[in-house]
This record gives C-alpha cells, structure tokens and sequence, in this order.
C-alpha cells in the first residue's frame, strides 16, 4: 500500500504566514477504482498567489479550507491506471495540492494535462511553460500590448513570472527595465535573462528615491508595466510613467497580510491617461494553448531561460513558501518530491 | 470702434482658486484683416478641467499662461467676415475663451465649427452636444462598454457630463445610479434625467457609509463607474464593483487644488479583476462625429435631458466657475455674454 505525505492547511495566518498554519500527516493511499489514476508528483510548485487562499477574507477565488490539502500545481507521472485515456508512464501537469501522491479520476475534463518529457524540462511545466509563464505571457501581450521601441518595467524581475515577462518583452524589441531585491537577483535579471538594467528596491527605501532611479534607467519614460508586488513601488513606476502607459497588475505582494495597499496619486490616471487592469490568468483559458505553444518553444530552443529554486522533500515545502513571500527564493520555487 | 471685454488669468492659485486670480480688463478690437472673422460669443462654457490648466505644474495640457485670456469654449455668430469660409450670421463653436469677442482665421482647421441653431439650441453646443456630452459618450460607450442589465454608477451626476451619462446608459439598458451633493441635486437626477436612484454623498461623510448607500442602490453590484470626483467616491464605488468592472477616469475634482488623491485599497483593482483608465476627450476626435451625431438626435428629439446654470455678462464668470469647483452650480454652466 502506498503511503502518502500531505501537508494540510490547519490555521489562517494573523498577519504573515507561519509554519504554525501548516500539518504534515501521512495517510494510506486507497486502491483505485475503475476510471481512475495515480499520480505520483516529481515538482510541487510554491506560488505567491497560495498566499491569498490562505484567508478567509475576499480574494478571488475560494479560499483553501482548513483541515485539507494545500492547493498547488504539480508535475508528475502516472504510477497506476484503470483509466483508458492514462497509462503508466504518462507525464502529466495537474493541480495536485502539496502532497506526494493524488488520485485523480481520468475522466474529469481539466484536472490533468499530459505533457512531454523530452525536449522541456518536467520542472519547467510549474514554471517558464506553466502558469507563470502563461501569467506573463498573457499580461503582457493581451494587456499591455508592447511596441517595438517601448520601455517595459517589470517588478518581482528575477521570479518565475517576471523573468519570463521581460525576456517576452526584449523579444518584441522593448527596453526593459526589472526591479528585484538585492544585489545577486538584480545581476541575475540582467545577464541571466538579458534585462537592460535592473533597479534594487532595497537600495530606495521611499518612493522618490525609486522613482529617481526609475527615471534613470527609464530615459525615454515608462510606456508599461507589469505589477507583481505594489505599494511603493506601484506608486514609483506612476511617477514614470508616459501618457498611455498600460499597467498590468498580476500580484501585490506587498498586500498578501490583509492590510490595505493604497495607490498614493491616483491623480496620475487621469493626467497621464493611464489604463490600470488586474486579471487572473485561470479566467483566460482561451489563450493557454497559443501561450504554451509559444513558451514551450523558445523554452526548448534555449531562447527563453528560467531559474528554479528547489527544495526537496515535502516537510520543507511551508518554510520554502514563507521563504517566498519574504523574496528569499530565486527564480521559480520547486519542491521535488521524488 | 469694438470694445472687446476679457477675463485674463493673472495669479496661479495657491490651493484653491479664488476671484484674484483673475482679472477684468476692456480692449478695442483690432480691425479684420483678409481671411479674418470676428466672433460674438453668446454663451462661454465653464468646466472643472479649467482649474487644472490654473496650476503650473503637470496636468494633461500646457498650462494657462498668466497675463492671458483664460481658455474656454464659446458659441457665439460672425459678425464680421473678411473670410470666403464664413458669412456673417453663421453659428460657430470655437475655443474662444473667456471673453466677448474673438478674432478668429477662417482657414485655422478646426478653430470653428460651424453649427444648426435651429432644432438645438445654441447652448447645448457647449453642453449636451458639445465637450461634455461627447466626454460622457466616450467614457461610457468606449471605455465603460455598458452591456443591458448592468448597474453603471455616475459621479456628480447631476452635472453636464453625468447627467448625460446616466441617461445615456439607461436607454441601453442599464440600472443607472447616481451620485449628487444635496437632495435638491439627487431629486433632478431621478425626476428629470431618469435615474433610477441617486446617492446624496453629504449624508455620508466616510467610505464605510457611503459604500453601505452604494450596496443599498446597487443589489447586483456595480459593473461599470464614470468617476467625475475621486477621493472617498471612488473608494467607496471599488468596495462595491463586481468582478470585471470598467472604471473610466475623466475628472478628479477632489484633487484639482494640487493634493494627491489616494485610491486606498488598490488591491481591489487585482481581487475583482478591475479596469480602470483614464481619458481626455480632446485626444479622440475621431469619435466626435459619431458621438455628435447620436446627442444631437437625442436632444433634438427631446429623448436626452439638459439642465443649464446660466450667470449673465463676462464680469460674473470668476465667481461662476469658483462656484462650479464647489458644486454649486446645477447641469451645465454658462455664462450668457449677449
């Protein structure tokens, strides 16, 4: 009988996240029914957004429930089969929760998606050609819409979705300028992913001093923006911005603990013309295929690089997440479970 | 000999604008030269985007130079033609400014528009089909996108701009809520321009009340807002959209005296998945025409509502337009210079 690890969702945090939030249990796997799979997950994927799902409060979505397996994606392969469409072997990405094993029913359209294992790595599916990728792919294409010749900001630059959003953007003949926390990311962003500068946040503690930075890297203005942290640095990037700059917010991290992010001169919407607009990639399905196509190809002809961050074992999997939330990952967080 | 009355800006305001600002002055008007026609304004537009032009600091336009006729729009007739383009008795709106005559060239494209006195009354050229009715046209039908069935809520509703708004969104179907100060003003909002409810914001004096009224009037949400104000009004609309709401930008009368406007909980714009976008009418001629064309047929027919306050002879402008920064006026405001 196959023993499975699970980490549960046993409280709500009070301000930060804590390991206290947290439960490893092991449970028995139960034998399969007809129709059905087992997984067994190779990556768990460790993603800002989990943070929101961990309140009770308004987000967009559900939020997790107590006392269950903490939602995430997976990757992994099909250890056992009574499903017709699966057979052992089968790589598949899924949304497996942070666990080592799941059964999942064969037929149920959307839980599982078959990827290939050869010319991408499997990690890379929780990543560069997994939501993240599709994430920036997605706000960057469908609503900022770049030009040739425009200057891009990226903040959050050396994550998993910020990297893929200016390596996207320099491939559509942009300027694109990253903000990043502390000296090693910010090297990273641009000669990893080949950035044109990179701003280190930790280095302006207020939003002029930001702002003055921005407008050095930024000669020629700010034309758009993709949003993963706001607060200080939102308001920064406003003061940069030019006429019709289009500002894609994807996450503010800086708001994950309950309090309330204000945006300080909204006046600048209306004197520069700005569109602001949040989305969340799941509500676009639409556009995951031409997304993944595009990604999983220059992922495999070595044009798009990503970086991974991976602990291993699921026991660490909650203080490789809070480590996330405080920046201290680099590039995509993992945790290999095989 | 013509004896040409103006309103010259002489001192920028520091906070709010105030009557020594401006300065009454009498000229003589030049005699026409070849291509030349002089106009007699019979009405001058006063709107809140002129307090921005006051300030010397950025605002979406160069500003007002001091010692200058201050900007605004006229219509007035030629009464005096030296220009094959014009006789004299045409009905022309132009950008005459805040006096009684103007020497304008018939070639300048654009300077003058030639315009039906008859089925329209000459002052809803500055109104209802003019500036103001093409910036509530746009904002809604472009920005905004109202669908039948939607809830649309309106900022200073009761003025040029939202009056036409609402009525705008109620002939496509929509539940239109509006938001006036005083109950004289939210009154004609219902009564006259056929809301179906409006929210006196001087009976709520924070966000938490005036975002309960809001729930109060709009039980399905709030899919799209036409903010006029900003401030505690635009807050207070975001705690009530519905995810995918479209918010258009066109004026913060809160922040027109130099303040930042906070927006105070930005995360909304991620959790609902918000649009917010700010425009200036001016930089999308081409949707003039159209929009032209639907207000004047609307208000030809009488299906579109207008209400005028109307202060007679260019001396009473300043006093006019400080009202008009402190709501005191009611619809349009015009200043009747014949």
């Amino acid at each position: 009988m196959t023993r499975n690890r699970q980490i549960l969702l046993v409280a709500r945090p009070r301000g930060e996240a804590t390991a206290d939030n947290f439960r490893l249990v092991e449970t028995d796997m139960p034998a399969l029914v007809a129709g059905q799979v087992l997984v067994r997950h190779h990556y768990l994927s460790l993603d800002p957004y989990m943070r929101g799902r961990m309140n009770a409060g308004e987000s967009y979505a559900e939020p997790q429930a107590l006392g269950e397996v903490m939602l995430g994606g997976t990757v992994g392969e099909i250890v056992a089969s009574r499903s017709d469409r699966y057979r052992v072997g089968d790589r598949v990405v899924g949304m497996g929760g942070w666990q080592e094993y799941q059964i999942v029913d064969g037929d149920r359209a959307g839980a599982l998606r078959r990827v290939d294992g050869t010319a991408i790595p499997l990690s890379a599916h929780l990543g560069a050609v997994g939501m993240p990728g599709v994430t920036a792919w997605y706000g960057l294409l469908q609503l900022i819409v770049p030009r040739s010749g425009e200057t891009i900001v990226v903040s959050a630059a050396s994550g998993a979705v910020g990297s893929v959003v200016g390596q996207l953007a320099r491939l559509r003949g942009c300027r694109v300028v990253g903000i990043a926390g502390g000296p090693e990311k910010c090297r990273a962003v641009v000669e990893e992913f080949g950035f044109d500068a990179c701003i280190d946040h930790r280095l302006h503690g207020d939003t002029r001093s930001l702002a003055d930075a921005l407008a050095a890297a930024c000669p020629d203005g700010v034309d758009g923006h993709f949003e993963n942290v706001g607060g200080r640095i939102l308001d920064a990037v406003l003061r940069r911005c030019n006429p019709f700059a289009r500002i894609a917010i994807c996450g503010l991290i800086a708001g994950y603990d309950g309090q309330a992010i204000p945006l300080r001169e909204a006046q600048l919407i209306l004197l520069r013309r700005l569109k602001l607009q949040g989305f969340i990639v799941s509500e676009h399905l639409d556009f995951w295929p031409p997304a993944l196509r595009e990604l999983g190809g220059l992922v495999a002809s070595g044009r798009l690089r990503h970086r991974e961050s991976i602990v291993h074992g699921i026991e660490n999997a909650p203080a490789a997440f809070i480590g996330l939330l405080h920046g201290q990952n680099f590039g995509k967080q993992l945790v290999r479970l095989i």
